[in-house]
C-alpha cells in the first residue's frame, strides 16, 4: 500500500515500492486542499508505474478548517526565505493530515492484506510538520501492531518510510535512479490557473531548491524562454 | 471532542463529557454503513446534550470492502450465541476503522483547541473488535501526542475512554443517571425497513442482554404487544 498524493516524494516512494518487487495498490485522498490538481497527478504517477489498484477518496478535511492549504480565507504564505521554512510549524500544516491518510491506508492496507504501507514523508528538509517526524511513523508503527485484525491474529501491518532521512536532493536523485518521471508531479500549494507551479510557495522553494542541489532540471518546470 | 455515532455507548461517552463541564464538540462518520441510520440518530443525541457544534464527515469506507458492515454481499451474522458473539473477530469489523474515527477527530480537535477526545469504545462485552482494546487506546494516545502541532508546541491531545472496563450493563446504569435518553439511540447493524432494529444481530443481542442484566427496558423498543 503506497499513498499517494501526486506531489514529488511520494512519487519516489511509490517507485521504490515497485523496485522492491512488491505488488502495489494505491491510495489518494481527495482532502479539500487547494491542490487538488495533485489527485490529477497521483492518477498519471500511478499509470506511469503501472499500479492499476488505485483508489481515490474524497473527505472534506475543509469542513473542520485551521489550515489555510484547505481554507480559501487563509493566504499560502508566498516568498519565505530558507530559515523562515524551516523555523516553526506554517499556517500549511493540516491538522493531522499525515495520521488521518495513514488510517485510511490502514483501512485499505488490511482488505488488500498488504504487508505495509509506505509513506514518502522525509524529516530534514521538512518545512516544519509533526506528523513527518521520525517519532510519528514510530508511534503510528506502534499504533498498527495493535489496531488491526491482522495485527492481532498474524503479522502486523510495517509502516515504511524509506525516504525519512533523505535530503530533497538525494529523494530526487533516487527518483531519477528509479526512473521516476518528475514531469508528472505537481508540489505547488497554489498553483496557478493555468496549472503551472506558482514558484513562491514553501513547496516550489522547497522543489527547485532540492533540483538544484541535485543538478538536475526540473521537468514540470518551463525552462526560461531565451531572449 | 466527543465522536458521536448513534449508538448507546457513544451517547453515554457524550453525556459523561457533557456531565464533566466540558465545552463538548461532536464529531459522526458516514462511513458507508449498513446502519446510516444512525446518522440521525447522532443528531438527535447531540441535540438532546445541547451540542452546537457538530460536524458529520462523509467518508466512502466501503470502497475498500472488507466488512459485513459496508459491503451489502456479506450478510450480518444473525442469531449467534452469546459465546459465538464473544470469540473471535466476526465480519461486522470494519478494517482500521476506530482509527480512522479517532484520526478524523483527532483533526477536528486541533481545529477546535480541544483537550481530548472523548470515544466510547469498552472492551468488556465487546464482540472482538481489536480497535476497542485497551492497548489501542493507549498506543493512540501515544500517537496523538506527537502527531499534532499542539502536542509539539504545547499540551498533547487526550484520549479518553470512560467506559473502557464498565460492562453493556454498567453502562446503562450510567447513562440513565446521566438522563441519556437511549431511545434516541440505535445499536442495531442492519435495521429493518421500518428502522426499527432486527433484533437478531451481535448488535441487538448485546444492547438487549445489557438491559435485561441493568433490570431496566429498552425504550428504543417497541414492548410486545398484549394478548
Amino acid at each position: 500500500m503506497v499513498l499517494l498524493s501526486g506531489g514529488l516524494d511520494s512519487a519516489t516512494a511509490a517507485a521504490w515500492a515497485v523496485k522492491e518487487g512488491w505488488q502495489v495498490a494505491a491510495l489518494s485522498v481527495n482532502y479539500g486542499q487547494r491542490h487538488a490538481i495533485e489527485i490529477d497527478s497521483s492518477r498519471r504517477v500511478a499509470a506511469a508505474l503501472g499500479i492499476t489498484d488505485h483508489i481515490i477518496l474524497t473527505i472534506d478535511l475543509a469542513a473542520f478548517g485551521g489550515s489555510s492549504l484547505t481554507d480559501a480565507a487563509n493566504e499560502v504564505p508566498k516568498g519565505r526565505s530558507a530559515d523562515a521554512i524551516g523555523a516553526g510549524i506554517p499556517s500549511t500544516y493540516v491538522p493531522a493530515r499525515n495520521t488521518v491518510l495513514l488510517s485510511l491506508a490502514l483501512a485499505m492496507a488490511e482488505t488488500r492484506q498488504a504487508e505495509g504501507i509506505v509513506i514518502g514523508v522525509n524529516a530534514l528538509d521538512y518545512s516544519g510538520y509533526p506528523d513527518c517526524r521520525p517519532e510519528f511513523v514510530e508511534a503510528y508503527r506502534r499504533l498498527a501492531a495493535v489496531a488491526t485484525k491482522v495485527g492481532v491474529e498474524g503479522l502486523p501491518i510495517d509502516i515504511l518510510a524509506p525516504l525519512q532521512h533523505l535530503t530533497k536532493a538525494e529523494i530526487i536523485r533516487l527518483g531519477s535512479q528509479l526512473g521516476v518521471d518528475y514531469g508528472l508531479t505537481v508540489s505547488c500549494y497554489d498553483p496557478l490557473a493555468s496549472g503551472q507551479p506558482c514558484g513562491d510557495c514553501d513547496a516550489c522553494q522547497l522543489r527547485a531548491a532540492g533540483f538544484a542541489a541535485a543538478g538536475l532540471p526540473d521537468p514540470a518546470v518551463a525552462p526560461p524562454a531565451h531572449q
